[in-house]
């Protein structure tokens, strides 16, 4: 699929967006991306310990951090020193995409021409955007919207009243009544009387052969991306926060809840309503029952249960001793 | 903003509603009003120790309470007794307010007027209601419903396949994609084969400010309002059920569930899939884990976790136990 | 109401179905139904002990099964022995239903023909499929979607942006605004890279005096029906999976969720968030606290709370013993 952005971008120069620091070189900023994905004349960030490894090897070029954390950056990268990692983020990503904080409604939908989607089977009064790709054989739902940009594979099935903005979705996907997806994430640094609203202009990205129940919400990413790997399965009333990384082979049951900027392995199974915190590290094979809430990474392979969720053999041990 | 009814308001006197009773003058009731709101001429109701205080300082001029609770009210208070407080008063607020016990749609809706609204923004297929107020520069996404008599301030987002009815809503609001605000609340006197639908003549205000995340649903009040103050951010798929208040600067995460007629302070922040039961008090700066349970008033300033939630050390020192 | 198929069927002999097994005569089959409802003619499976009792009482002239359970099933069943019940089952009833494994939009829908429906009232935009059947006095919202040969009572309110597939509803039923029905539930065969979709070819059946709080999701059967009975409220965001029975007189509060083929009584109250996990049987007039995660079978009368949910008493007395 093609690398693509949805939002206006707009071009600085490292000196302008922080005209009070100095720098070896004014060099323009091609974009700003997550430490273990940035690449040469990009900016990052680094504002926690717990990305250490991906602060050693990275390729940015400029990484706005802190005092405390700049060791853990190489040689190469300019480190820019702020208070505050995450204002200071906030506030650039702001100039550099001015409409990614707010969910401004597509206003180029149109019904949709049959002239330009042949191959693919629409429902009643849909409504898209412009560029938006559909491929062949796919079948679009009633009253569904399909905002600017967004890319759908060949053999799709998007039900009735889905609306998809900001996301790129692979083929054979399947997408329930209702959904909601690459909607602006839930990131904001608070401020009395007026929060600042956290700039979201990553995407999302759906593999193939995904299945999406009804009711689900899946955010976009706010400078990374939001993924669903292949084969792995919602079922109704998920919700996938920003910058959310499931595996592929997945199976995610209903109401299950997923906060920020967590990566969950793959053959990853979740049982109903369980929650997993932002941040984390869930691993392959992991069984997580339902009604559990995760607040700690999990090494692969593990079976966990409870709130906190801990592994099994634990879990019963503790109910045993009451 | 404007004081305005909804729904259809019968005029009734008060020997009419309640033909049994006799009255000292047979006055014609104003509205019905939770007691710390009742002015005079208005009919409150009284039904449990809990509102003790309300019951006290309230300036109703009539009353629906039980026996054991006349000595709580006012001497200028005129007390109608009955044996169940809720069945007489949905029995009376039925025949005030016949129709705010279903949510009858808005059969007055139309394809927007742009004559009327120039200094909005609509996508396509937008129906609004009679009476609708708009303020300029708000920008209202596709297939979203805004019913009779609502208002929405100005510099106000709102997504597509939102419904809107019975409500009040502010300036630089934003609202994300499939919110439905303002629907009847989940309240009924049970009976066999068939229950009596409580009438729901409140609505829903919304303060400046506010972001609502994908997929919520926001109850209207009963008999008083549901109310979200400023600059307080719901993430998605937040339930808020009727009467609900939520105070200013509050941040309340994914899949967060409010039963009916709780109040929360300010600056709360709550964690993912926490629920908070009914007719609690939730002090200000108050701070409830992911997950939890509150099933019991929180004072000010308190960390809470768990399911019953119990401040947090307390939490920490119950598994260390274990 | 009317016995009907939402499904393209088609015809097969048995021998057809298994084609690598022999049978004493090579009858057509007429349908496949669950244990206790199949009738002369038609396939069944019986997959686990749990069944037992309706394994030994079934009419089904053929049933797929294990060798280790062959014995429960009566002398006149034919039974199809093989390795994985559900694989087997999943593979002939998508040959019998080749159209129920997705939901393929309504591609019938049309704007209403008020011609049709003299005594209906509608909203803007309802899109109504083939062979709908909506009762008189009955109000369906705007933006709404009932799609090919689904029945609505008398006198019912359906809300806006509803979506209503496969599913009977009857008289006297309010379903609020966003609520989708008939949906396919989350059932698969886990395959690596593509899953095997298992056929949903059941129904959802609504009864007389339900409410339906906006933003549930009801998925339609499996091979079974999903069934909510008489005067059973739900609150808002509610999941109810594939194959859920849910009796009458019922209060099922906000954000509750029901995993697949539970069989709940009648006059059960279940409090907001809670769980209750799949293929258990819960007696009439049970009380569930919010929160609690039900994971095992419940007796009538009980009182249950907590993770697993246990008797009212036991609960305390755990929290009292820390």
């Amino acid at each position: 699929m093609s690398v693509k952005n949805f939002f206006l971008k707009k071009e600085f120069s490292i000196s302008r967006l922080f005209p009070n620091k100095t720098f070896k070189k004014n060099i323009k900023i091609n974009d700003v991306k997550s430490l273990n994905i940035a690449k040469k004349n990009d900016l990052s960030f680094f504002d926690s310990i717990r990305y250490k490894k991906s602060a050693k090897n990275t390729n940015a070029l400029f990484c706005i951090t802190t005092k405390n954390l700049i060791n853990e950056l190489p040689k190469k990268t300019e480190k820019i020193i702020v208070d505050n990692v995450l204002v200071e983020l906030a506030r650039v990503t702001k100039l550099i995409y001015p409409q990614s904080d707010v969910d401004y409604p597509d206003l180029s939908l149109k019904n949709i021409s049959k002239l330009k989607y042949k191959t693919v089977k629409f429902g009643n009064n849909v409504l898209v955007g412009k560029n938006v790709k559909i491929g062949k054989n796919s079948i679009i739902g009633s009253n569904t919207i399909i905002e600017h940009d967004v890319e759908i594979g060949k053999n799709c099935i998007i039900g009735s009243t889905v609306v998809i903005k900001n996301s790129l979705i692979s083929d054979d996907v399947v997408i329930q009544d209702g959904v909601k997806i690459g909607q602006k994430g839930f990131g904001f640094i608070p401020n009395k009387d007026k929060n600042f609203k956290f700039p979201h202009f990553g995407k999302v990205i759906i593999n193939k052969n995904v299945e999406i129940g009804a009711g689900c919400t899946i955010d976009r990413g706010s400078v990374d991306d939001t993924k669903i790997g292949q084969n792995t399965y919602l079922d109704n009333q998920v919700h996938v926060a920003h910058n959310v990384k499931i595996g592929s082979n997945c199976m995610i049951a209903g109401q299950v809840g997923f906060a920020g900027s967590s990566n969950i392995g793959n053959n990853v199974s979740i049982g109903g309503q369980a929650g997993i915190s932002g941040h984390l590290q869930i691993g392959n094979n992991v069984k997580i029952a339902g009604g559990s809430g995760v607040i700690n990474n999990i090494e692969n392979d593990q079976v966990v249960m409870g709130y906190p969720a801990v592994p099994l053999k634990e879990f019963l041990k503790i109910k045993r001793n009451k």
